[in-house]
């Protein structure tokens, strides 16, 4: 089973970013925790990155001649890219939004999302482990039984 | 370890409810489940359903007196339900909101929560296995390691 | 055929409180009039009332069990309730919403209504009426032709 | 007792206008009803169609001169219209809203009346049904007792 | 004179619950501080607490048959109940709305009540000082001279 | 110098509608009181008044040959028609507004106008004697010195 | 192939009203024109014209019996008519909606459409040529091929 | 009869300010067309004016004392003083509402206006002949017939 | 210990001013309770009235020298001054807002206060008896034991 | 003539993304039919495409330099870019905004254009014949007698 | 070259009030330095404060008969004065907005600004530094060479 | 001390774009200007423009590691980039942002900045002299004595 990672905008910075929302470890921190624990679910994983929207948009349609998940982490995106949503509704891959941090409980501007309505669900607040719980739930997407 | 699970209005339907929205499982297999995945993480549960919003905050401040971690479910009050926010603020017991469906992606009512900003994170989307998975994220709080 | 009425928060007042909004007959009243002209039309009729959403919800739930039509006056809740929404929506027992006054020409907040988009009509605003006339709704929902 | 009932616009397509919502039966399928019924019920009674608004306000100005009620599915113009609301509060006969479908549980923009407010009350959902009970409520509203 | 004192949902938790915005006295003491005013005051005092809406509604309407004054601490559901405003508009007793903490200078949702345009008067911010104010407008209500 | 004054909605049950609101003169009498007026201000009067807003958008277009101010009480048309509004931006006679009633004083809906934008000015809440101001102020524009 | 051409309020004023806004021909240019360039096309055509909402919906349910095609620009009524709205949802004759001007390109109400959620498709800003597109449109409509 | 007139911020400016909006005459001009024209009707006037909220309350109460009637431009504090509004309503002297400019043609926030709903009536658009109008309105207040 | 009692815009007008909303007493009577209240309490008290902001504002900077609490009824100021509130926010004495009228039951414009957030608390509904009681919550504030 | 063809994001999905909607024909398909197309009207095109708005402002600039007309289907960023509108209006080439599927017809949000009020006109809903159209419109605009 | 200064309301706490927000530096420090600055610059400085909107306005009006410049900072007035405003439109006197704190990083009221759409430009954000930064543009106001 | 200078989209038409609004200097006079200022201020310069959201998200993270200051005119993305907001956030060097023209003065949609809230401060309004003010104060900034 193959799953695509998407890291949206500024998660490159993570470890220096505002600590005390984000946490410490950094991006290569969350990619090998992922590589570990996929490997142990029998799923082959990539992972990507981008600042760019349009490279974003990208990914999103490349992903979707490869992967039978994604997990997407849209950042900012998540509040402004119409875009974006359209690229996940458009490729026919399921898709699972991963926040961090718990969303909801920020600015209010954080609250709308352009991607949830065309995810899978959604999993945030809990950190890294945001991410590792969203690669249990690719995997059971899966094999559903 | 105990984790204390609560379950919302109209979630005793489940089975009969709406199942393309719902599925087809009953609220009893959901607590079998859980019970089984619970015993293979060392966590202790107890679980319990309420219609009235009343008997949810009594339920919150209850478990505020045993439980390391709640999980809630908190259906529809999730939306409307003030009340039962301050009881989660009100006891000092990290709580974890789950969703079987992706509220996200319904009524416009249904993409507001009073609850989302006291819980520490929220799983939505991924049916019964959003349950799951919010069981090994309490897992995760507890021991973060 | 059975027909569960359902009367919702504060209508236990009915005669004592302000009567020259919701007219000077008690809920037995009601009860009793409509009682009388189940009779004529071959209904079997129940009724309840409760101030608690959540024992409305459980109402509602129960009814699914026995009838074939819900007869309701969600009072207050109208506004706030989506628990009893998806209560309605939850079963498959069509479900009729009755009001003694005519709320849209009420209190700004009495115009939006939680219960009229799972509700198969509505009839406001002609006192006890409204119920009478509901209940023949009923009877021809049953037996459309 | 006389009544006048009036039709608004677009109900002279029924029958071939959206029959999944409308229902099969024409405008004069329901006008031959309700005199059937009226008959019954010792009312004389009157029925009149127009798609302009301005026809509608004469109409309602006229049927002030001859009828104890008016009946009125406002159509579209329940929406839109003050000029038709001005005239239901500029003459003092009191007036019964009835739309065939549950206008509530449509879009948006339906579910704001100018007209409930200046009715004495508001039938919808039942198709032709809703006429037949609004024809109820106008004898009552005549001989209350 | 006769005073009903009702404690909405969560005032339970009072000394226990978020102390650096509610105090530390516990409910118990709160009453136990009225009880002593109102002997001085000759005033006959009950109190009530509940988490539920519906109990509320209950302990208004049964207040209506003893009190001449009711004192209210709607907690959070001075924000979501109409059943509530209902309940104290529908007896004819004279309702006092009290907080602890000055719940217009917290969050946005908290600055609308639906208790207060039916209540006399309100009293918030003063901590426990606002309950024994609100006595002393009881009294004076009952007395105004 | 010819003035065309323009008569909307309902305004032709002036005399009999809400007397409390409209004042006891008919359109009759208000028409009289123009002419004579108009009379002593060298002024060649038109009235005509239509409960039809494609009515007035003829008249409007029509004055537009004849008249060189027009004299308007849209009624409930102020505050719903873009299509007058286009009417009188369209032809190039200086168009004034006129209401009987303190529309600002009332409903909100009855706050918002289309109309005063494309007006040189408004006059209301004077009743008959708005008219009568408004014929001076058309006497002004036409000579303003 | 037959098309129903319908001009909706004001239009009739082309060629004096505001010609900055909507250039020098009149509407008798247009017809022409589109006349001429019917025949190029195979198309049998008709025109109307009426600045009255209810004429209008008139228009439309006359066309559904002859027209393949309607054309229309519903002018100010684009931005006020539900009735015009249910017309063209009603009868089942695909319809694009025209406009000179670049709507969007205007005041904020004529940036909110009724009937582009009715319409097939929609061309404005081309002036005349507007209309000319549009009959091809049509012509495509019928036969897309 | 005396007529208090009272003019609000920067009218002093008048002449010098946006000429092209508010005229090339001065305040000095207004108040001595005003006196002429008073004589004529035998009304004896005062003006005043001034850049202050509070100058124009206190103006307001001291009218009270000595006029039948206010004529008052409230300028910018028409859209922003609640306390010039309690000032009108608190004293039982009518008030006429009068404007320069058309205030409902310019920006938004010049739309809505906190005197109105207190004020007898508005005149505006016309210039200085605002003022001399709303003289004529003081004139048949006092003497209706 | 040291109060000072501010009256905001049209308190000089109490008694005479809508005695139905706010009472037959003057303010020469309220200060005059309020100065005999103050002795009981051990309080040296100072009033001042004014209808302009700016005052206010002065008013507020000034007690910051002399005064342990301010009382302030600001008036129509409550709803529109952000420069009275940063006064209140700018200087460190404790602030206590008082209504005569119960302002949420009244306009909705009334129901937003500027002041509250930076008050300490927020008496108002019981006429005069408002006054008192803030003194004694004052009293309460600066020896809270 | 010049015109250059600019497709926003996920266009290059065409032919596989959401076809029902969408239409199976490709990108490609599209720029071919639309080469021919330009061949008989004299029209040398270059067309291009991107997801990302950076490139897509990139684009709209470089287009200046060479192009008479550009045709933009700005896809998602018509609803979300500014700095796209900002390039359109700096550059000073006539701009026709193309959309395949009729976007007012869709959700809410797609509603919304920011490109509309900087284009000459928007042409949408006919699929592919969308693009034909404007090109004949691009044709005009170059040659409009 | 003449520049005024006008600060707003409670500028004059500046080193008491909230010196976490505003700094401890005091007005007259601030003025000290804007005039040891000007006279490097070659401006003549006069300098004023108050906290009274109509002095406010007074003050624009009176610098407009001296000054090339003005700047001001118009404190909390900046979200609430619409006669501040015109008054700076009024007077042809370029005008620069100036504010010690980030009005933008602040409360949500203090994010609209009347004044702004009529200032020249506006500097907020660097303390008194703002100040400093706007002379220096004024000076290039007047000298743009 | 090193400043870095990011321009946002739309910056490089600079002279050509609306001289009207931006003024005919192009950004590479705009960049010599600053780097002749900066020279005499003691500051090393950077600076870099972009079309792309992602681009100046990524110029934002990599001045983090070499500048003391950032200056930013974000152009279009001031009102839609979180993104860009994050970046500033996330990365721990002062910004000041910089607009050319008044951006208040505009379209409503260009009064919302994303961006302000997480920079020191802001200039706009005055052309080029806004980069000239924010060099000097990105130097205070630095050292602010």
């Amino acid at each position: 089973m193959n799953v695509m990672v998407i890291h949206g905008p500024n998660l490159n910075l993570l470890g220096t970013r505002e600590p005390e929302v984000y946490g410490s470890q950094t991006l290569a921190d969350i990619n090998k925790m992922l590589e570990d624990e996929a490997k142990g679910l029998g799923i082959t994983l990539k992972t990507t990155q981008s600042n760019s929207e349009g490279a974003l948009v990208d990914a999103v349609q490349a992903a979707a001649k490869w992967a039978q998940v994604i997990l997407i982490n849209p950042g900012a995106y998540t509040h402004t890219s119409i875009a974006l949503r359209d690229a996940i509704a458009g490729v026919s891959v399921p898709t699972i939004e991963v926040h961090l941090s718990n969303v909801h409980a920020r600015e209010e501007f954080r609250r709308h999302s352009f991607i949830s309505p065309v995810a899978v669900g959604q999993i945030c607040g809990f950190g890294i482990e945001s991410y590792r719980l969203a690669l249990h739930a690719a995997r059971k997407l899966a094999s559903p039984k």
